[in-house]
């Protein structure tokens, strides 16, 4: 693996030394497919002790499961070939941007000589342009480099890595392929990466933390909200903190569900502007002073911009930005931000009155055994199921709305990926979270919910599943097609989709131990959950749930009802247009 | 439909407009995805009678249908939705560009008041930059627009289409969600669209002229060689008089195979570069005078780059440009240049001695019915059962060199995407092609050849097909794998891949009537090609033919040999930095 040549001390390559430093990160499975220009980067992967390539089916796929491996390790790894590679993926890279993700997205690029001498080569637009899909890779990454140079190599791999992992945004790292073999100091890998998230101006810091502190200790009706990047920026432990030393009331957003403890006595729920429940709603709205912590505010998430801003102080906590209702403070990281929060918080100081909140309330429906299924029953049933440190994926889809129903157990990871929302992300998401569990003990369950529709797209991926023996759940809730957009613009018929046989899915891949099953009725579900067999995630295992085409759950009948008006707004706009072209 | 408001005459909206020039211009398919903000779009192509919807399952496959059916028609369309959509497809858009294919890339826009107010809507990255996505997509398209001017928008409209369709290329065209009701003037239907070649500078272009006829007066052993442009950009008429008139030497490149009637008795086999047969070679390298006209040429189908130049004159015909051996004449249109050339072409002036050459041979492989396939003899057999009007579609990979060594029957068009090379390509242009052959009277057998590593990729398209009851035949080259890579670069496992069951497909997707059959031996192949009823493409089928992971065409071992040798170099060269880095 390492040669001394005696003077200078032992060698190792390029690669060996990015993935050995992969490893010092925990990261022990790289997702993507071989091609020209990276296999032999592959080779040294094969040839690095404890790393595994996974050989996910197409590009796209390994993006997302390289996203979903992510969101479980902190840095996840998706190599794929110049060109063609890249851009397949590329979606799945500008999601894990828009989500705060860390991704190290490894292209393997044509030689230098091929670069140099601009050879109409494969895999290019045939211009002799070989930087123009490196170009398009920076519109999403936050930082990229190739790597090239003899001397700083080893500076700029690392740069990578720690960027990705600090800033949890992808990173683009291009390797030409003859260049994969440079040998480089081994002792290198000795010295330890800095991913310590670079501290604050201090006095910026202590303005931002005195306003939120005078708020915090002014207020009378104070509200906690949990967003995405609590998880993504590792900051669990200082929200829970917080939110245990003021006990203001505390929600989630649908993409933090699972970032904290719902069994904290003032956790309310899932806050999904305008459409969440009454009960939160009457919280929120009328709080004097509401901090989100670990902003990503989407429209899915908060409908459609009706976040209410009826609270008399607002302050919103986003990874490296701060906004008060209407001041901003650029680059104020949250990690050390909060720790300083935290360390000033005079407990005593606070005003607010502790008062028990009614819990969130799953309610009952009761519908016999022999009736058919209804997404409302389904998503309130399926709480009780759900178990400690779960590994929960939703599709964005009715699954998306359903999951707020449910509750959470004490250590469950929710992944979805509702700001950039991309069809068919969470069957990949699935196989990388899969992947991170298989790592280490198999614990955790790995728990997907998608709709037959979003499944289609990335269906292949199921068999990457199968080939490693990975054994989550995999609900597909079939209703025929996508009834999000069914419900939320029309009865269309290029809502639809062909109707496929998923029971025999697994069969077909190649699966030896697995279990389908076809769930009807009420009656076939309650079976289902009470199976003591079936909680054991010890095989993979495909549930079609068998749902109405135009059944949905509460949660996007009131999103309906909001878009409703929406468009009654655009069609008068559109007459206006009409009405100003045509004139009087 | 459009609607009488007196003083005007009727209108209709922008979104009619354009599905209505799309079927002026006999494209009756638009391919892609349903998603918010081109729901809108799409209800306006159900409104408008004679088009169609595709509904595919994914974006990329939808952009690789789009790219073979406009293969077939001159023009293709795939709509796809902000963000997700757009980025999911553009891998295969890129192969557009790259390959000379005229596309249109229609992108659902979320609505100007959010673009304006710079909203952090789903499908964005979060950061309020509507634009980022268009940039992206400006690297790979020759025009690009976002129709939002009321006055303008049908000329905008009719600018996209006519320079995707004039030149060729990808041209990206953005509707905001809110403005597909824009009302425009129904008459202006009636104005043809102007989709002619623009003509050359007629100084230039007689220079050019002049030039090559000098060279063909005086050549004795000239050469025409046809590539991948001659089709894409209409000139097969052209380059088929040419050829006629001349009587010069004819061959093809891989990706030109298909553009001119391998009838004609000048025509010699396909021109490989250096792994050209010798039969082929002895004529090529020994030309004085060699012109290649459409030219396209990439390493793959030159055998990087050992395209040999001892011609004395070399003359390249690009679609927009002409080289002689150093000199280059930017914008000069083929099209009009060859009409130039073929009306100042003095026949009696030529110099050439029409002498018989010998016809492209296939060898015959003589096995015994028992004996496993093998690629040589699959590939030698197969051309007997090709038919006049035949649309094969070969993949990037061993079917790629295979299909070298058959012989096309008159009218056959080839499909392949050697330049830009994305893996699982095929399918989806599979599912273009049948879709353009399905809108006539279905004359044409759709025929693919794809290797089971790269039907893996986009498996979900056949879905698609079946829920058309299109009925191509599919044949998997199943070697286990990704048999080329493995045989050019090494046996690693990453180029294994997971054995699926693939005859059962067909019907987990839904086929009522289709064929499926597992070719195991040569007895097998030669019943199967017998049998009439199989000649009839009436249902769609699953070939899979069986073949050992090591075994490839005779093409590609030669190019494994030149391979070899440059691998030679590259390890002498990383050897050379290693002792530039460490010293002597």
């Amino acid at each position: 693996m390492y040669e001394d040549t005696g003077s200078m001390g032992p060698t190792i390559t390029i690669a060996e030394y990015f993935f050995h430093r992969l490893k010092q990160l925990d990261v022990f499975t790289v997702f993507g497919l071989p091609g020209e220009f990276n296999a032999p980067l592959i080779d040294k992967l094969y040839e690095t002790r404890g790393l595994r390539w996974a050989g996910n089916t197409n590009e796209l796929n390994a993006a997302y499961a390289a996203d979903g491996y992510a969101r479980l390790k902190g840095l996840g790894c998706v190599v794929s070939t110049f060109g063609v590679g890249e851009l397949s993926a590329i979606n799945g890279i500008a999601g894990s941007y828009a989500e705060h993700v860390g991704l190290l997205h490894v292209v393997g690029m044509p030689p230098t000589s091929a670069q140099t001498r601009q050879l109409l080569l494969h895999h290019t637009l045939g211009n002799g342009d070989y930087t123009v899909f490196h170009r398009m890779s920076t519109e999403v990454s936050c930082y990229s480099a190739v790597i090239i140079d003899t001397e700083l190599c080893t500076q700029e791999v690392d740069e990578c890595i720690r960027r990705a992992y600090v800033f949890q945004r992808p990173v683009y790292m291009g390797i030409p392929v003859n260049l994969v073999d440079m040998p480089v100091d081994y002792d290198k890998l000795n010295e330890p990466l800095d991913l310590s998230v670079p501290p604050n101006e201090t006095s910026k810091e202590n303005e931002v933390v005195e306003q939120i502190l005078s708020h915090f200790y002014k207020a009378t009706n104070p509200v906690i909200v949990a967003d995405a990047c609590v998880t993504r920026h590792r900051i669990e432990a200082e929200t829970q903190e917080l939110c245990q030393r003021t006990k203001f009331p505390l929600f989630v957003t649908p993409m933090g569900k699972g970032s904290v403890d719902e069994g904290l006595p003032q956790f309310g729920g899932v806050f999904t502007g305008s459409i969440s429940s009454p009960s939160v709603r009457e919280v929120v709205d009328f709080a004097d002073c509401l901090i989100v912590v670990g902003c990503m505010l989407s429209d899915f998430e908060t409908t459609s911009f009706h976040f209410n801003y009826r609270a008399k102080e607002l302050v919103l906590l986003y990874p490296t930005l701060v906004k008060f209702k209407h001041a901003t403070y650029p680059d104020i990281n949250i990690k050390p931000l909060l720790h300083s929060l935290l360390s000033h918080l005079r407990d005593e100081q606070l005003n607010y009155q502790w008062q028990p909140r009614p819990q969130m309330v799953i309610p009952k429906l009761e519908l016999p055994r022999t009736h058919p299924l209804r997404q409302e029953w389904v998503w309130n049933q399926i709480s009780q199921w759900f178990m400690e440190g779960d590994i929960i994926i939703t599709e964005t889809g009715t699954s998306a709305f359903g999951i707020n129903q449910t509750h959470f157990p004490p250590h469950t990871l929710g992944i979805s990926q509702a700001l950039w929302g991309s069809v068919g992300y969470s069957l990949g998401a699935c196989l990388g979270a899969a992947m991170a569990v298989d790592e280490k003990s198999k614990r955790h369950r790995v728990i997907l919910f998608v709709g037959d529709g979003a499944f289609q797209l990335t269906a292949q991926e199921l068999s990457t599943m199968i080939r490693w023996g990975l054994t989550p759940y995999i609900f597909i809730m079939n209703n025929q097609g996508y009834s999000v957009d069914r419900f939320l613009h029309s009865n269309a018929s290029y809502y639809d989709i062909q109707q496929w046989n998923y029971s025999i899915l697994p069969a077909i891949f190649g699966a030896k131990d697995y279990e389908s099953r076809k769930i009807i009725t009420v009656g076939d579900f309650q079976d289902m959950v009470k199976d003591l067999n079936f909680s054991i995630g010890d095989r993979i295992r495909i549930l079609e749930i068998m749902l109405p085409p135009m059944d949905v759950p509460q949660a996007l009948r009131e999103k309906w009802i909001q878009e409703e008006k929406k468009d009654q707004e655009r069609r008068a706009s559109v007459e206006s247009v009409k009405r100003l072209k045509l004139g009087p």
